[in-house]
């Protein structure tokens, strides 16, 4: 039986590990604050796929009380990252697995760099509406999806690893559609393609999806956005789907208005993940000699948004 | 003796008229609501040069009632400029100047398509730091210099006018610095190289100046902006003073913490000069074959802020 160790368990670690613990897998939660909470009352996810309670959950206050992992899966905010290698390092087993699901760039190589050179380490990309509601509770909204695809320095095109193959072995019989993906920057810069406009433009303007879709000014700021992430792509060897762009666009005007993720950690007063999610691929783009002026534009007005933050 | 009008006898308006009137002129100010209060109370200016009070002041609820003047000011925000220029036509005399005290660009040929071809259309630039603090009272806190340059079609230069000398000669022995300026376009992009970063990035990032010098990703992006309108002044047959961007930045730097007449008019609930301080410049600069991506970007910005504004 793999062993799975939850570094992270908010609103995305909670959820992909909850459903392997469903699935009868051995997965140690660091709850940290919460974690007697949900020794005491088990870990509730509220989910349109409907609602399940797990009890018995191992949950810890800190990684010193989780057992050595064959799989340990990252998923605090990118922020966080530097604070969190050394833990990784002391929970995964030698030759073992540490998935890291989160957005942007930056996170892998930073892993890849503190653990040893026996550590496989994935990049995990969570196609998920979740928010942690509770202590020890998940509210899973829509989708579910989680795309791995195993980083190489620089990141090269890994194919399909064994680390890859076990994880998605993991997750089959559970509702979670696992994609193993061996170009990580591809899906990297795919994502990136939605997740830079509106998680930038939803703060800088305090808007949700809705709004910035409605009014033709911020529509058209979306897709230069896009177009600029679309030539950083392909000067990095990832030509993108034809027709990406237009089909993002219907489908964020189909959504029901939704607030991005950045837009949602804006609100609650929390630093904004503004290094990974645009100031990584930002410098990616222009070391390639992309230009991305309107993309470096935001990067700053975030930068001075996050300061402020910061500096409550 | 020269007789004049003011259109829009706000913070702007009131200040320059105030001048006029103080100098033993024959000045006719359009007050609309407070118009009575004012003909009652008189007008008050609080100013650092000295306060002081205008009794019996010709203060009219409507341009009926006012005499066609000599010279008309037009001081209004500029978003309300189709909907006086009726109200300019009725009051200006045959042969008569009218000023536009206004920022950026697109209200003088406005003003010369709708007035008589012998009237005279002249900008004017207020290097002022003062608001309507009152029904009847106008409070300047610093500055207070005009500098008027006449407009030809096209913004080609005009060199000085009589109607330029007409109101330089009005404005001797009052503490206003009037500078007749024979090329009202780089004019307007002098001052637009300041107004532009300034009203845009602290309306978009809630700033003041200081904030907005104080962290280095929004000063760099004030600085890029600079750049964009110095590149379309350079197209435009205007090239700007040597080192006037870190002369600006200095300046900047050194002010109390200023809130630019974007960030007031935003803070207040009013539909913002997005057009004119923006929009205006952006498309003379493009239509000149000027990249400007980052003026581009936080017009959209504006263009989103202001619909919502204007929806409330």
């Amino acid at each position: 039986m793999t062993s799975f160790a939850v570094i992270g368990s908010g609103a995305v670690g909670g959820f992909y590990g909850s459903k392997l613990a469903q699935a009868g897998h051995d997965v140690h939660f660091l709850f940290r604050q919460s974690a007697a909470h949900v020794r005491e009352h088990g870990l509730h996810v509220r989910s349109i796929d409907g609602d399940y309670h797990l009890t018995d959950v191992s949950a810890h206050e800190t990684h010193d009380t989780i057992p050595r992992c064959d799989v340990v899966i990252v998923a605090v905010k990118s922020n966080v990252n530097p604070d969190v290698t050394d833990v990784v390092a002391a929970v995964v087993k030698p030759g073992g697995v540490v998935v890291l699901i989160q957005n942007g760039l930056g996170g892998e190589p930073l892993f890849a760099d503190a653990l040893p050179a026996d550590v496989e380490v994935i990049g995990g990309l969570a196609f998920l509406n979740s928010q942690r509601t509770g202590a020890n509770e998940v509210t899973h909204m829509g989708n579910g999806g989680l795309t791995i695809a195993g980083y190489r320095p620089g990141y090269e095109p890994a194919g399909i690893t064994p680390g890859m193959e076990l994880i998605g072995a993991a997750y089959e019989g559970t509702t979670v559609p696992v994609t193993l993906d061996g170009e990580l920057i591809r899906a990297r810069w795919t994502k990136g393609m939605w997740n830079i406009p509106y998680n930038s433009l939803s703060v800088v303007l305090a808007a949700d999806t809705s709004e910035l879709m409605n009014e033709p000014a911020s529509e058209a700021l979306v897709r230069t956005i896009m177009e600029e992430v679309s030539a950083a792509a392909a000067a990095d060897g990832c030509e993108l789907m034809e027709g990406l762009m237009e089909l993002m666009l219907d489908a964020t005007r189909a959504m029901e208005p939704y607030a991005t993720s950045m837009k949602v950690d804006y609100d609650a007063g929390r630093v904004l993940e503004v290094e990974s999610i645009v100031g990584e691929p930002l410098r990616r783009g222009q070391g390639l000699g992309v230009s991305m002026p309107v993309i470096e534009a935001v990067y700053r007005q975030l930068t001075f948004i996050n300061a402020r933050i910061g500096a409550v």
